[in-house]
């Protein structure tokens, strides 16, 4: 921390995690607090701010997993934090320290941060997917953030099929996510198929993880093979329709099923191939993130400094 | 055409006809010519522009149907048009006239022509859908057409499906578009199924259009109804993404089939509306072009018009 650098605050809160952390201007990192969140989740929230305010702050970001009401500033829905739903939290934050508050999807801020300080920094044009529990995107066009809701796990990729909580049938999220991974494993470990995961996990199949899918599939499980095998595929259906419609530079991929990267995403990689225009395919590089985690706190911080010194997003 | 107002050239080259139009900088058509597209291409296209250019004009915009080399400003594939894959139409146009030719796909600046002049006007963040033998898009991001492939017809809606000659599975365009639709009605008359659609057409169910499918279902035949029904309803599938991915604030559809309205347009919004997240849907307006054909040679001059005006597409 340098006298003469400029700071913001950039808060992630995700699901299960609060993130909140003191970024310089380039995204570097000066202090960063990572605790589960907690309700209130308010008071959570603006007791981490204090705790990491040790400078003056030119703003503060939010990125918060759900659908951000664009014209409102606030949070229309969070699946997994409906505590927020109901709180105007750009206007609390910035009654407590009066600086200018930003918010955006959680998804859309990491893009933010891969384009300030990581894998999109060389890309004018990406577009980031976080691969976790749910799917996530952020779009990144001529350098700027865009301002759109990308919901590209709620792409539906299979019109007539199994319905989504999020209201729509068949979307690429019910295929290619973690938790879709996992429901296949219990079913069709449930029909008593053939696998080792059935001796993993403390015996008991309903706490099987996606790691425990990769590391029985790397010791030549076949029904581990197949589960990230066929998520990849359907990963790769939806990187060929963000291809045909985006043309991005880049696509970069985040999150825990990153890990998986030798079966799911290649596999994802390999019918993406088959499926985008040939010319679109061979424009694109699909890398992975390297900011990881910290992805969504530096985007948050980038927000608000593009607020402040007025570079439209 | 008044002295004091600018021209540019506006060409829409679709699959079947050449449009040329003198368009001044409000998107107003001061003269026009449309003829079907004829080989070779490029001596049709200079042949209309000297026809037309009866005035200094700023620039030419071209918009083609086709996957647009970005980079290059050249075409890579034009699946109506083959013949002009191997030309650089602009820098044969620009040699000729020594004026600044820009290049683009054909729905994008349909999409530009509707924000200049058309059912655009007054929306800063769009997506147009062209609804015809095929199905094309084109995006409107504050107040500018973003630059990327928009192939939204070719966006995969069922993972697991019929080829498309596109070489992706599934497309929203072989299920929704005229073609989609055509297809089905020859395969059900085939099978021998009911329906007045016998008689039509010069008793050649070969030649059945869109229009005598409309016809049909107007005066009650059920398949008719039930094929429009059906491509409406995937339609809905391809405009509930659309919504969710780009949360836009309009629809505007174009093209032949937006004639189908009260059948087929209006299934899809409302399979869209069950579908699409809820607040994302609730704040867009699904609406038809008003611009119709021209909307093309509108956007393509405002192309030419940007270009020259340094104004940032």
């Amino acid at each position: 921390m340098t006298a003469t650098k400029k700071y913001a605050i950039g808060i992630d809160l995700g699901g299960t995690n609060l993130r909140v952390a003191l970024v310089s201007e380039d995204g570097e990192i000066a202090r960063k607090i990572k605790t589960p969140s907690s309700e209130p989740v308010l008071d959570a929230i603006l007791l981490a701010i204090e705790e990491i305010k040790q400078t003056d702050i030119v703003g503060i970001g939010l990125g918060v997993a759900g659908l951000i009401d664009r014209k409102r500033g606030r949070v229309f829905i969070s699946p997994n934090l409906h505590a927020i739903e109901g709180i105007d939290l750009v206007r609390e934050i910035r009654n407590r320290f009066n600086v200018p508050v930003m918010i955006e999807n959680d998804a859309n801020v990491a893009a933010l941060g891969e384009k300030t300080a990581g894998a999109g920094k060389g890309f004018d044009n990406f577009v980031l997917l976080t691969l976790g529990t749910g799917i996530g995107g952020g779009i990144i066009h001529k350098g700027k953030l865009l301002d759109v809701s990308a919901e590209i796990g709620h792409m539906s990729i299979n019109a007539d099929a199994e319905k989504c909580p999020c209201g729509n049938i068949g979307c690429l999220e019910t295929y290619a996510s973690a938790r879709a991974m996992i429901a296949k494993a219990v079913i069709m470990l449930e029909k008593d198929n053939e696998s080792i995961l059935k001796e993993c996990c403390k015996g008991s199949i309903y706490k099987i993880t996606p790691e425990d899918i990769y590391r029985a599939a790397l010791e030549g499980d076949a029904l581990s093979r197949e589960i990230l095998k066929d998520a990849g595929r359907f990963l790769g259906v939806g990187i060929a329709n963000i291809i045909n419609i985006m043309s991005p530079e880049a696509i970069i991929l985040t999150g825990g099923l990153v890990g998986a990267w030798n079966i799911y995403v290649q596999e994802a990689i390999k019918e993406a191939s088959r499926r985008a225009f040939k010319e679109l395919f061979d424009a694109v590089k699909i890398i992975p993130s390297s900011l990881g985690d910290d992805a969504g706190i530096v985007g948050a911080a980038s927000l608000a400094f593009m607020e402040t010194t007025g570079k439209a997003r």
